[in-house]
């Protein structure tokens, strides 16, 4: 890993403590897939108020109570670990709320854009990660990304509107366009400040060259999901 | 019925259809209770924002979910009496949504002062409803309104923030004497044009002198709650 150049050689996947750091890969992820679960609770229920009528509200109310569980989940292994799960999150608080921020649907249909777009890109990412990781985590992390049924009907919602009015394809599909660019850029800002999980990612089956697949598989996903939308990637 | 003057008597509790008139009664108790609930997970989830740390916020949110839980179980109800809840919740929407617009905390500890208060007064009002309606309906209410356990969390965060900080107490009393006044002047609102409501209020032990009776309780039950807090009624 010396061609990485990191100085102090801290987070290098050395032959003598593989362990310390994939421990660190791994608080690391569970941490950031928790404080992403909690500001999914915060920003899917800011996204109820959008609903067109209060079965709707409910409805949204009830998925962001749903990340609210894997939250939970998440924040208990955190603390089976003997970690601090405040601490922990901490570092990725400020992407994430970056994201959020730089991300705020102002329409309904912005709203379920990102639901599928931005979850789509999270479980993605998450998902590869898991592959790298002890399977009880793996399990837990699978576990949490596929209980999301407001994927689906995020979908359905947002086909509807664009066959019945094409018009709004191009400003959709411009959002979704919006939304990868930020969540790439958030994740670079964090992977940039945590060697840890890049280490996981470089340990990985292919190396660099894993890693740059690893970026394709989840292009190639987003542009099927754009599709499944009828946007335009 | 007849000193209270609606002149075409189609709310009267008159001798021959007390059903019809109970059953619009009982509705819009729900009804009310039930949209009360959906606003409630709005609002906690919003004022989760504003606690100091992540644990706080979770915390918080896992409130406004236990209020959604209770919105699912009255709108259940509702359909199962074959209302539709939509239609029911309808002539609440305004009122209780002016009340929390008018009563948005701005603070952490605003916020718990309107939680235990705020909370209160509605568990308080529902509870002296309860005892008029038939009881199944009855039984769902008072489930709905014991199983909050943030109201504790609240009273004791407040009362250990004033006891730290003897200052507070003016502006969080005066915060209190809002808020009930509010509460007052929104449920005055919704009685003056749901007669069902007043009716039922009316036919209850007492008449008239009840209704006085029910305002003294709740208001000596406020004040001593403002006390539990710490706070001058």
């Amino acid at each position: 890993m010396s061609h990485l150049g990191y100085p102090d050689g801290s987070a290098s996947l050395s032959e003598s403590e593989p362990r310390a750091s994939e421990r660190a890969a791994l608080i690391d992820l569970l941490a950031a897939l928790a404080y992403g679960e909690l500001s999914a609770f915060d920003r899917i229920s800011r996204d109820a108020r959008l609903a067109p009528d209060l079965a709707g509200r409910a409805a949204v109310a009830q998925a962001a109570c749903v990340e609210l569980t894997h939250h939970r989940l998440l924040v208990t292994r955190l603390a089976t670990m003997g970690v601090d799960p405040e601490g922990a999150m901490a570092p990725f608080v400020a992407a994430l709320d970056r994201f959020h921020d730089r991300t705020e649907p102002s329409t309904w249909l912005e709203s379920l854009v990102k639901a599928h777009i931005g979850d789509g890109l999270a479980a993605d990412f998450y998902r590869e990660m898991a592959e790298l990781i002890e399977p009880a985590s793996r399990s837990l992390i699978l576990e949490v990304l596929a209980d999301s049924a407001s994927s689906a009907f995020a979908a359905r919602e947002v086909r509807a509107a664009v066959t019945a009015n094409p018009a709004l394809t191009g400003r959709l599909s411009l959002w979704g366009r919006r939304l990868v660019g930020e969540a790439i850029s958030q994740t670079q800002h964090v992977l940039a400040e945590r060697d840890s999980v890049m280490m996981l990612l470089m340990a990985g089956p292919g190396g660099l060259s894993g890693v740059s697949d690893l970026m394709s598989r989840i292009t190639s996903r987003h542009r099927d999901r754009m599709a499944e939308l009828g946007l335009a990637g």
